[in-house]
């Protein structure tokens, strides 16, 4: 049930020996289930904690968490973007100023484009110019690609200097901003560069989510999707049997959707935190996924583009005699059914060309491409056997109107 | 004696917690003294083996270390400057081609201009257009420069890939390329961006040596020296003694300083590996070295910028009640023994100058300067009472022809 080819892992034992008595956790057929109304997780390296995610309704526990930092003598920027900028700097520019010796902003133009290794110069000597050093602090108030690039700069300037997650964006609090991944992209390359750095605080103010339009707001339902099919049956159908709920952000629905999110993405991190193996699960629908994220030019969002990569993921672990077909219809229906696409019509980009992005992709090793697939709904696994055709034929597939319908045809 | 004011780390209790009774090393005094011929160091962290710094004639033991290496399905690129690769990259490439699935070559213009984000980036392509993933790695060959942009350029590509180093000027073989510190200046500001990443081994080749010019040489005596004077009083004197053995670079004379000094650095960047106390130690005469290095536009090397930079600490120490007249007039002497600069003529920047750019530095402390003094010689401490108008003093001082009578007068 649990293997992990072909490396096999066994996420649920791992699990079992991570979590003491007292968790907040209960494992069950690798479900994972909140037992406790927590606001906190603490995530750990070595049984040792490194730092919290804290999830709030608003600013005011922030506050406790900015005294228990220790500001007083040291400099904050606080790093965003243009959108993000507009809504929520100067509410938290007003609060830091409190705590901070000195606050300076940095604002960059809003998107993919921006992340690039041109921002971070431009940030570094932002920091120089404040006569930033190795006590001072970055704040990442953003999305994903805000988190990423102030996680990069935190990481290199002076060898390393701490930064917190502030994130704003669905994608970013239940996926990015959490497991110490920063990177910027390189010539079109997503994350080509990067570092391991961990935050020394994720603090999720619930009540951002309310300032993300509809289609910002289903791009991070992929994530959240994602860690139901990879891992948690349960987690899974709750989120199809609370769809409206969601959708229609009710607050109760958010924070035991993030929370939950957040614990799935918080125990394989904390397994695996540089992605030596089954961190790669968190992958699934990415491979591809980045391929079509790049080569439409960033015009689809990030959970966008991973929701179709995770349809062609199940197509293909349909082919490797996985799911059924009925299994592949009807993930496409639930990622259909939170708004997110499930095909990539109107495009003349050849198959083929898809296929040599993903071998550029990162997660290539050596000269196999590593594939998440489904070994059946809520358990993924890790596979090197996937070949070049499948992935062509998938591609092929995806390129159909009517997903479902080609899927059944083959 | 041993005392880390303000920091009160004791490296001498440090030092006897770490060592083994069947280690290589016997401490006294604060003295290293080698007890067997070993031509392997072993870092640890944490008590673990993390990589080996292997010294060797030739490049005969380097055949066993690239099989335990496993690079049989790898690709390597070995990253180089303009001048080295005419010495020793041929003689290399042909050596690590019979284990390397593929082996590409990096050379980029020799010099501290070179040292940039730029030319990583272009590394970054060519790893790219040569379809480097994580199991790949990259080697080093050259001096601190290569060092310390390859290193970054490992620690940052897809968020981090293995390095070996082949230092080939006595100043990366005795600092540089061990204890982890990669990185590149940035715009003027040496090391501004960087990131810990430890190598997979430091392969020290003492023929390459050899083929130094005398200026190249002796600015590595910088570095050594500057070990004895922080820590070991009793290798200070072996220095002296040996001098003209050093000078004419007698292989046994040579092995046993390269020995000595790596060992030195290996227990500071043991205790300590991301210079959060002791290690700073390394920087004594660094605080002033990097200003003048950066003022003088890299027309002095790193070595000699730091002669004169010990010097100017060596006054501080005398200034602050530590050292005497005549131990500072006899560490002036001995760096110009070893053809060091121990003064800074010809320049017509003013001293406030210097003091500016200090502030800027990165061992800048809040407010506070971070400056390494010796308590006596053989013993630095690390102080941060050191006023800026001792600082302005000394580089007045070093700006007179004749410092060790410029000293006296004060």
């Amino acid at each position: 049930m649990n293997s992990f080819t072909p490396q096999k892992h066994n996420i649920k034992a791992a699990l079992h020996k991570l979590m003491p008595a007292d968790s907040v956790c209960r494992i069950e057929k690798g479900m994972v289930r909140m037992m406790q109304n927590t606001n906190r997780i603490s995530i750990k390296k070595d049984n040792t904690p490194i730092y919290d995610i804290v999830l709030a309704e608003d600013y005011n526990p922030f506050l406790k968490e900015l005294e228990a930092l220790k500001l007083a003598g040291r400099k904050v920027c606080i790093v965003t973007d243009s959108n993000v900028s507009k809504l929520h700097l100067n509410n938290l520019l007003e609060i830091v100023k409190d705590y901070a010796r000195v606050v300076e902003t940095f604002t960059f133009p809003a998107g993919e484009d921006s992340k690039t290794l041109a921002t971070v110069e431009f940030l570094y000597e932002k920091l120089i110019q404040s006569n930033f050093d190795r006590n001072d602090m970055l704040f990442a108030l953003g999305g994903g690609v805000v988190g990423d690039l102030t996680g990069y700069a935190a990481a290199t300037y002076l060898r390393g200097i701490a930064f917190l997650q502030i994130p704003t964006t669905l994608l970013a609090c239940v996926d990015s901003s959490i497991g110490g991944k920063t990177g910027v992209d390189f010539k079109a390359y997503k994350n080509m560069v990067g570092a391991f750095h961990q935050p020394r605080l994720v603090y999720i103010n619930l009540a951002h989510l309310n300032t993300l339009d509809d289609r910002q707001f289903c791009n991070g339902m992929g994530e959240v999707i994602k860690h139901g099919l990879i891992r948690d049956i349960e987690y899974y159908e709750w989120l199809k049997g609370n769809r409206e709920a969601i959708l229609k952000r009710d607050p109760q629905a958010l924070k035991e959707m993030v929370l939950r999110s957040c614990k799935i993405k918080q125990m394989v991190v904390e397994i695996d935190p540089t992605e030596k193996g089954v961190r790669a699960l968190l992958n699934f629908g990415h491979t591809l996924g980045h391929s079509i994220e790049r080569l439409m030019e960033f015009k689809l969002l990030h959970g966008e583009c991973v929701s179709i990569g995770m349809v062609s993921a199940a197509y293909l672990s349909q082919v490797h005699g996985y799911l059924n077909k009925d299994d592949v219809t009807e993930i496409t229906e639930t990622l259909s059914s939170f708004n997110l696409p499930v095909s990539l019509t109107d495009t003349d980009i050849p198959s083929e060309e898809f296929l040599r992005v993903c071998f550029h992709d990162k997660k290539v090793d050596g000269n196999l491409i590593k594939f998440i697939l489904l070994k059946e709904k809520g358990n993924a696994v890790i596979d090197t056997s996937v070949s070049r055709e499948d992935i062509l034929e998938t591609v092929n597939c995806i390129k159909k109107t009517k997903l479902s319908e080609a899927i059944c045809e083959n």
